[in-house]
């Protein structure tokens, strides 16, 4: 017998507790209120999963996720394009959009050199910022990854690829505590360590 | 500018902040859960909630969330026609069925009276109940509603309109603290409350 009476509430309760951080007891609590309200929410939230996981790409220029080949970021004219901000992953470019103190363009890795989670260099879009390096007018380059080993140890790998690169190489100055993830940083204090980076050597 | 470089995200991340609980920054750590996952769970995720809110119905019998007409509890032989629980919830069959002490069938009013919420009697299934005593070979009704004041003058709103059932009319034992809603209560309290029930008068 279903645990519910409902076998179809039963399964939207399923697939709802498959989100991360989301319990059974969420789960019945947020279908109950998908039940109570307009039909027309459930198929609003519905359609704009479908939509978003079949149609989203990553920007072939900067590796951000964008709805677009070339997204918003990159194809707008009045963004700095001889500056280039290289972060682990798109919600960094978020947190960084948000101090508005960076108007350059980015460069999104994927993530961080790890070999406990097994990330290597070659999982990482490293090789495509090499090649942006070579075909765009880059004259500086910011290294904006988690004040972590790992986010260390990639400005390091990254440094050493780009050992061609005439330009200047900066990392974001240690405003952010060592040990935390951009993500969380406040505003302010990921503004000033934008301002404030030093030069990488 | 969309906020998140993308439409489709910003969509999603929408969408999901309507739900109960659910603030900008958990959206998007779902939306890019999703993302990062196979397109068959985004799929199943949409497609049950769809399925779910279109598809549901309540029992014409006991007024409870179900598949078909007639609930799965309502429609199973074994279960005791002559005893009736009166839920204010769905939820709270849940609750009473976890703690496998029952074994009758249910009425889920929908609700309890309360004048702050604007919820009247008529807006519950108070007169189907009446009318079930009439049609149905019923001995015994159990009034298991919240012990708060609103749940406490629906029981007796209730006992006022069964005033021509011969049975018997009884409430769940006090074990429940006061001011508590069912769906919270642990299971052995709630099952002794249960199988303490007391006269009501």
């Amino acid at each position: 017998m279903a645990e519910y009476s409902s076998i179809l509430l039963e399964n939207a309760v399923d697939s709802l507790s498959k989100l991360p951080g989301v319990g059974k007891k969420t789960a019945l609590r947020l279908a109950l209120h998908l039940l109570n309200e307009d039909p027309l929410l459930t198929e609003q939230l519905a359609d704009s999963l479908i939509k978003m996981r079949h149609n989203i790409m990553l920007c072939e220029r900067c590796h951000n996720i964008s709805d677009t080949k070339i997204c918003s970021i990159c194809s707008n004219p009045r963004r700095d394009e001889n500056t280039l901000c290289v972060v682990a992953d798109m919600r960094d470019v978020l947190a960084i959009e948000h101090t508005a103190t960076y108007n350059g363009l980015y460069h999104v890795l994927g993530g961080v050199i790890s070999p406990i989670e097994g990330i290597s260099p070659h999982d990482l879009s490293i090789e495509a910022l090499v090649e942006r390096t070579r075909n765009e007018d880059i004259r500086e380059i910011i290294l904006a990854l988690p004040a972590t080993i790992e986010g260390d140890t990639t400005n390091f790998y990254i440094y050493r690829q780009l050992k061609d690169f005439k330009g200047k190489v900066s990392v974001i100055a240690k405003g952010i505590a060592v040990g935390e993830t951009l993500e969380y940083v406040d505003e302010i204090t990921l503004g000033r360590s934008i301002q404030n980076r030093t030069s990488f050597n």
